[in-house]
Order: C-alpha cells, then structure tokens, then sequence
C-alpha cells in the first residue's frame, strides 16, 4: 500500500505547497479554523490490519457510485476475501438501504463494531447511528469530516483484505478528508455517458491526481439500456466518449456497464447481495485494476 | 416573500434552539470556527431588487435537479419574467454547461455582473471563475459557504422576478448556508421513483420544515422512459411511490416527469433552451406551485 505523506491544510482550500491561511504545513498556523498539519498519521489504528482501501468516487451523482462499490465488496466478497464498505457519504447514505441492514452497531472497550451484511461484508454508515434512517444530517464540513476520521480510526475493522470507501458525489470536504486521512491504495471514478458527467468527472480525477492518490480506473455505468421489451440498446444519456477521457487523462477504463432495473430494484428492497446479473459478472472479470 | 429570521449558527451544526458550540445564538461565542448569530440580514444588497427566490433542492444526485432548475428558469422566462439562476453547486456546477455559456463574468464598481444566457437569462457559477472548466474545486465548507454567499451579496442581479437556485445534493454545508443566508420563498424537491433516493428525499424535505422553509412542492424526474423503438413504457427505477411520501410529509406533488434522452443530448450540447419537448411543456402548465 503506497504511503501518502502529503502537505495538507485543513483551513479551506488544498494548496500542493503552500497553504491560503498563511501557516506552513507541518504545523498549526494558530488561525481561526486552521489545522495545518503534514498527515503522516495515515496508518489505521492498532486494532486494524487493512491490506487494501479503495475510495470509489465520482464527479457527478446519480451515476451509481455507491450500487458500484456495493458490488465490487459482493464481487470480492465472493472470490473469499474479507470485505469491510466505510460509507463516507455522511449526508446522503446508500448503503446500509442497498444492504438491508439497520438498527444500532455494537461496541467493545477499544471502539464500535461493523454491521455485518447477510453475506459477511463489514458496513458502518451514519445511518446506523441515526434515530432514524429518513433523518436528515445537517452538518457543515468540519464535522461531517471528523465523522469519517471516526469510521477509519474508531471502528474495529480488524482484518480486511480490502475496505471499500463509498464518497459522496463531489470535490469538497469529505472527499478531500477521505484523500487526504485515509491510507488509499488509490480511488475508481464512477461516471457515466453525459458529457456533463464526463466534465465534473476530469474535476474529481484531477482532484486525486493533484494529491498524488493512483486513480484505479474508470467505470463508465449507466452506459446504455436494453429495453426489457423490445431488447433494443437506448443510449439513455448519449454517446459515450469515455474512451477519449481516459486516453486524455491516461488512466484505464475499467469497463462499461449497462443500467440494470433489476440491480434498482434488489437496491430498493435492500437485497443487493442477491443480485447475479451481468454487471457483476463484468466487474468480477475485471477485478485486476485493484492490483495497479 | 417570507421573513426567515431564523437563529442559526454556523459551529458546524444546525439546531433549533441550542447550539452544539456553547454560545447562545445572536452573538459569537468566540469558541474557534463558530460563528453563531441570528441572521437578519438575508436581504439581498441595495443594488438588487429580486422578488421571489426559489430552491431547487434533492436528496440524492443525479436525479436532474440541474436539469429541472433550468427549465423551471426557461418556462418562466418564456412566461416574460425575469430570472436569473444561481448555480449553488460549487463542487459539481452544472449550469454553464446546460445553457453552453463559458468564460469571465463583467463587473463595475459594485459588483460582478451574471452571465446572460441565449434568451436572456442571467448566469452566475463558479465555473465561469475557474481557468479551466474542468478544474477541481477542492475546497472545504467554510469556504463554499462564503462563495455561495458571494453570489447572493455581490452579484448584480439587478430586477428579477425569479432567482432559481441550484443545489448540490445533500444536507451539508451548501444547501445550509443557502437555508440559512437566502430569502428563500420556498424549496423545490426534486426526486427519483427509487425507494433509496425517496428516503434521502425524506431528509432534505425535514431539513427544509426544521428550518421553516416553505417546501413548495416534488417533482419526480426519471419517473418512465418511453422505449424510443417500441414505445413501451420502461420503469427504469421502479415503481414510484412519491404520492405516499407526498401525503406522509404533506407536500404537494408538482407532477411525474419521464426521462427524455432529448433533453440529456441537448443539455450536452450547451442548448437547454432549444429544448421544446414535453418536460418543459408539463412545467409550464403546472407553475402553480410557486403561488403558494
């Protein structure tokens, strides 16, 4: 697992060598919501033994980000190994409804304990914590930041071969928490077809290029759909020009994948885990961008 | 238009009597990052005259909030009113792509002038500051904030009927600041048919009523796709079930609108106002619900 020793500020902005609030890295400016610091304390706590983490991110949202890190924790899950999902996307969670999982995690003496899903996969998402699953987080960024510390350096992950890291969509503060906190291996750009799409998604790669996270590839989902009626392929959201974007950005295409209704509606009944359609069967083919 | 005088603070949290930083709202407590006051001073400067204010809010991304935002923009544009759209999303800004409008703003002695759109409408995005579009922001809360605040403060929106405000999605620091710091006539839910974005829904809606913003009304988008070859009518999402959450929270339904591939190829293209098809046509008819 590479090691990330970035400069990083958390006064605001992220600057590669120097930092807005004036303070230089490695230290504490001393200004008002300033904590400059050179994180070198990236490393997971003493009770974890992570091999793997991988944010699955994208620009845009609505492209299925987190149905995608779901399935690439079911797709690894399956070929037998230990498989933990960190749902950082504090105001608007997925994963503990793609699951059917609820109800409160359990603690121990050291720090609380993952959800277990019905397969095995080890879930902690702000929803278990909630009175409520439909209530709302309103929480400005510094605290929704120190949330996802908490999930990396306060659950007992303990052994996991890969802990995939759902994002929510975006450039701000928990993606750049994620970027900047947490021992990536590196990030997977979920995005799809629109040239819209395509445009906020060079923003995210960009994003982790300048912080000197390895982008693992691209996923281009939603890419078409084949009627259920008719079998004809509609291209719901254009052309794809995913290729040129990767050729551009030089990073990899990990493949395309159709939208499939029914991986929505095992999403909405909370019962991902039983799904085998194609698009898991084209991820699990496709697993060796993880070995980058 | 509503007088919000809402005591807010901005430690990071919102709550409706207290604050978590322990200051007392309507002064500062002087605890570092906190900034508790009681914002009274919603009203835009002197130099704008806007006579209704409108957020377009969703729960999950991707559901075609941009999207909806500007053609609520166009419909009422076409009526013969004013209007102006704030692109609130500063991390994922979609709306100079929509309208294919690029490059730096004007600005005089008072302010920045917005852009002005094909057919008159006016156009302020963080996009139009960036060197390039697809530059990352990587910015954290406070500084979003600020720049969402910039927009309503010191843009020149002059006279207008209608300012549309686009939303990122989520209950974090943007669409808080955009509660908390705008005059806002009301908020506009914009949703998908899937049990998952309906329960995120749920938190943005609660979010509005814990803040005493008027919730003006749903739209679900992406309700159907009519098969282009067959005609079939193809529930991408599944089942709709947003006339019970209508009823559960008690706000009207604006009406169902289907996915047209149409508008996506023209929203590519930077030529949203071309668009004449049957989205824009059932909004037009059903603006009702900005009277509310």
């Amino acid at each position: 697992m590479t090691e990330h020793n970035e400069h990083s500020c958390n006064c605001g902005s992220y600057q590669e060598n120097s930092c807005d609030c004036g303070g230089s890295h490695g230290e504490s400016c001393g200004s008002s919501g300033c904590n400059c610091k050179n994180e070198e304390e990236k490393k997971a706590p003493d009770f974890n033994n992570i091999k793997h983490v991988v944010a699955v991110m994208s620009g845009k949202g609505g492209v299925g980000k987190s149905s995608f890190a779901s399935l690439l924790a079911i797709a690894l899950n399956k070929k037998g190994y230990k498989v933990g999902i960190l749902d950082a996307d504090i105001t608007g969670p997925s994963i503990p409804k793609l699951f059917g999982v609820k109800g409160l995690p359990d603690q121990n003496e050291k720090g609380v304990l993952p959800k277990k899903s019905k397969t095995g996969i080890g879930l902690m998402s702000i929803n278990f914590l909630l009175p409520q699953e439909d209530e709302p987080v309103i929480w400005r960024g510094p605290i929704i930041s120190g949330v996802i510390k908490q999930f990396w350096e306060e659950v007992i992950w303990d052994d996991l071969d890969y802990l995939i890291v759902d994002l929510p969509p975006g450039t701000g503060d928990a993606p750049l928490t994620v970027l900047q906190s947490l021992n990536l291996d590196g990030v997977l750009i979920v995005t799809s077809p629109q040239d819209l799409a395509n445009m906020v998604v060079r923003k995210a790669i960009k994003m982790a290029q300048k912080m000197d996270i390895p982008v693992l590839g691209i996923v281009e989902n939603m890419s078409y759909l084949p009627c259920p009626d008719c079998g004809k392929r509609i291209n719901l959201f254009g052309e794809s020009n995913v290729e040129k974007t990767c050729a551009e950005l030089n990073v990899d295409l990990v493949g395309k994948f159709p939208l499939d209704p029914e991986l929505a509606s095992l999403s909405d009944k909370g019962a991902i885990e039983d799904y085998q359609g194609n698009n898991l069967t084209l991820l699990a083919e496709n697993l060796d961008f993880l070995n980058k």
